[in-house]
């Protein structure tokens, strides 16, 4: 038997800090049901200190994972952050903390100012004060990928004597070559007493690109937990992709003495899922979950795969859940089978809830003839933008083409239930609907960009439109509309970012 | 001084192959200027003998290119083959023919059922025939990731003995782990006779997210050629990203020995450039030319980054051209500040083609203050879509929103120039476009992708609208249309995707 090389998950964490991605906490459940469907082993679910939201994630997720996953919490090396976690994490089964401290020259002088001493023992004393609460304490040393190579030895050795279960030596700036950072990983093995008894895990940025084989030389080194995200998301570049780390173990594990125990055939569905929630769109050419990820186009291509498949291809699509049949739902399907799917889609709606998703589905049904998962998904995460919101949209009416000038007119609901109607005209139709909305909700913003996406097939699909919009203080703000109409979906997409600028500003 | 390492492109050979990608000559030839901004060494323009355009655009792009760059051109071990390629060449200043073979077990046996003798006779005759041609030849050993080692020496041995300049190790499939695709290259420095008065080359694949790390792995070994695309277009999830092994070079060539000479600052300009033309947009957290490569979002990071740039970031992005400052037109910008622009972005229009931009742009200028670089190249390209048109849009008018049935009447006129229009209603303002648009083009496909993406900042911006769609046969036809208002953008998209599977057609 290989090696289980543990899958922690941070798309919750490490991933929601991608500009513009932020969740709210219903998101991150839903996220987090798909997260043990595919079986993750453990899944870090937020850092409390930072947020009442993350601290309100951590708190559900724990609940909701029960003993399917270890639960772990985020904190820096600071008294009060490992009690506020230790407090999130109190209904979880399998609760972990997760502390650190900078390790490499660069944090130790330029960031927190201290020596080398002082870094070990708050390091010593973290992971000892985590222990009073958990008995799952996993140890992270930033910027360990620049960081001195006997330093990094010590500040190990004395964590894992301190009890820390797991020690995750993160390549923070996504600067290592993969057999520099393997190196490194082997030089722990041979140098840290005890390392056998822990878990050492690594965490690598895409800064250049590398991240996923970053993850596997480690592996190949000793590593035996690799944390990654859904699509690779997570600060600037992102992090390893979990369907790349995995693909890659699944394809080459005997060379490696691995395996991981997660359900690959959920990955199409879970990127599906994340791309919709965070907004994030993943590129046709991505690795495993991209459009194209399994698209021949060339002629000498086709005729090889059509004489045997594997002359130009690696993975059977299945495997990934790639072009599987969507279960497909139409007006004739009842209240049971639309809840049915919304369970397996991670939805769990009750009563009215479920209700008034049946009728907008059922209005959905009658304008196309079928309705996929993608649609359905659409409609729940309407009603929960819509549920939130301060002001919402009652009304919206378009004219536009060419030669025509633009015209829009726009009827809002306010935060005390008053309603406004606006017209504007501008250089199109969006334009004019968005002016209009400003008219009403006056808030200082910029448009930083704009994306539409048909969320699925054929000419009537429902199009799925982001937007990001920059407040005055630099802060980026997502918003996301659903409906057949593009222009409807633009005006809800813009209305849910202004809300959710104004919530936060409040 | 470190090893030079050649950087070899291959977007409009390899690149232009991702599913949906396809380029006119025209677009190739604006790509092909940039790559010489780039400073490329080889520039990889197509496959002659697979169709006219591709014969077309490796002649043009040899005029082009002068003595700033080798052109080169894509052939089978097929005599035929080389023939046309070398008359494509045949204004090349410094000519390559790229010629070669499959050399896997899966390739030899399923693919060109030929036993290994036979492999290496045909493999000698190509390279010997394209040295009739042409001095510069480069052989490719195709899958070479999963071919026997032995049999592969014993291939690479016979071509270099025949006369190739060039031996290309790709890893077809991205099978590969970096340390056996770097081992598999050292076997073959260590093994064949004479290799150290070739040029090894590397062409690796993502189909595992490892490309990049299997190009700097080969590097690592002996390669001192790397081929790639812009933003990693390419078969599948695609090739190597130029921006991405250039940057890992720059970052720790005093430890590969290696350096390039590529102008990094024109990467992000390279990356907007093919994602506009190819309608292939670059995801958020996509390394080095991702929207988010170089932003924070966490408090702790951008404590971390304020205090000192290196806490968290390992590339200037100025160095990449990132955020750089964009010229800026208005009204009041003649028409030489125009056409200075637009050659800077390498678009060289002269007489009435720079008229007819100049009137597009005034009324652009007109409608928003600023014109940025992609409003202009957004034009160009409209104008390029318009010229090659069968059936082009003479005017739209919808009306939509809710509650109201969304209506559409468009104006076309045909091939003969005879003029219809038509109205259809739908369940959004794009639907009811298509169907009003299918009445008149009638033509059996299926909308497969539909996105939309603002080319510019702020809320007035031109939005550009992306479909694929997919004819009877499974060919997939990308259109494009770029106007102020959403819904003219998205009926010329559609009718561009039309007009080119017509076009096809014939």
């Amino acid at each position: 038997m290989t090696r289980k090389i543990d899958i922690f998950d941070t798309t919750l964490r490490d991933g929601e800090q991608s500009p513009g991605a932020s969740m709210n906490t219903e998101e991150k459940l839903v996220i987090a049901r798909q997260l043990l469907r595919l079986g993750v082993d453990v899944i870090e679910a937020g850092f409390p200190i930072s947020s009442p939201g993350d601290f309100e994630s951590v708190r559900r997720i724990s609940e909701l994972a029960g003993d399917n996953a270890v639960v772990c919490a985020l904190t820096r090396a600071v008294d009060k952050d490992i009690e506020v976690a230790a407090d999130a994490l109190r209904y979880a089964k399998r609760p972990r903390i997760h502390t650190g401290i900078g390790v490499s020259p660069s944090h130790l002088r330029d960031k927190l100012r201290i020596d080398e001493d002082t870094c070990v023992e708050r390091a010593v004393h973290a992971v000892s004060f985590a222990k009073t609460f958990v008995d799952d304490v996993q140890f992270y040393a930033e910027d360990a990928g620049r960081s001195d190579y006997d330093f990094l030895v010590r500040v190990i050795q004395a964590v894992v004597d301190a009890g820390a279960t797991v020690v995750n030596i993160p390549d923070t700036t996504g600067y290592s070559l993969p057999e520099e950072f393997g190196a490194r990983i082997a030089y722990l093995m041979d140098n840290v007493r005890g390392i056998e008894d822990v878990t050492v895990a690594v965490h690598c940025h895409n800064d250049l690109g590398m991240a996923t084989a970053l993850a596997m030389a480690g592996v190949r080194c000793g590593a035996r937990q690799i944390e990654c995200t859904i699509n690779g998301l997570g600060e600037r570049a992102g992090n390893t992709a979990m369907e790349e780390v995995v693909m890659a173990i699944a394809m080459h594990g005997p060379e490696l003495d691995a395996h991981t125990d997660v359900n690959t055939r959920e990955f199409t569905k879970a990127s599906r899922l994340v791309s919709s929630i965070t907004g994030m769109n993943v590129q046709a050419n991505k690795a495993i979950v991209g459009a194209n990820a399994f698209a021949h186009s060339s002629g000498i291509h086709q005729d090889g795969v059509l004489k045997k498949r594997d002359t130009y291809e690696i993975i059977d699509p299945a495997d990934v859940g790639a072009g599987e049949s969507q279960i497909v739902l139409t007006a004739r399907s009842g209240h049971a089978a639309l809840r049915h799917r919304l369970e397996e889609l991670g939805y769990e709606l009750e009563g009215e809830e479920l209700d008034r998703i049946y009728e907008a589905f059922l209005e959905l049904a009658d304008k196309k003839k079928e309705v996929y998962d993608e649609d359905l998904e659409s409609l729940v995460n309407e009603r929960d933008r819509e549920q939130t919101a301060l002001y919402s949209l009652e009304g919206v009416q378009v004219s536009c083409g060419f030669p025509l000038k633009p015209t829009a007119t726009v009827t809002l609901r306010g935060p005390e239930g008053d309603l406004s109607t606006v017209c504007e005209w501008g250089t199109g139709p969006v334009d004019a609907v968005y002016k209009a909305i400003d008219k009403v909700v006056q808030v200082r913003c910029d448009l930083s960009e704009f994306a539409v996406q048909s969320v699925t097939r054929g000419i009537d699909a429902l199009g799925e439109v982001t937007v990001r919009v920059k407040a005055g203080g630099g802060e980026v703000f997502t918003g996301r509309g659903a409906d057949g109409d593009i222009i409807v979906s633009s005006a809800k997409a813009y209305l849910n970012a202004l809300n959710r600028l104004l919530t936060t500003a409040r």
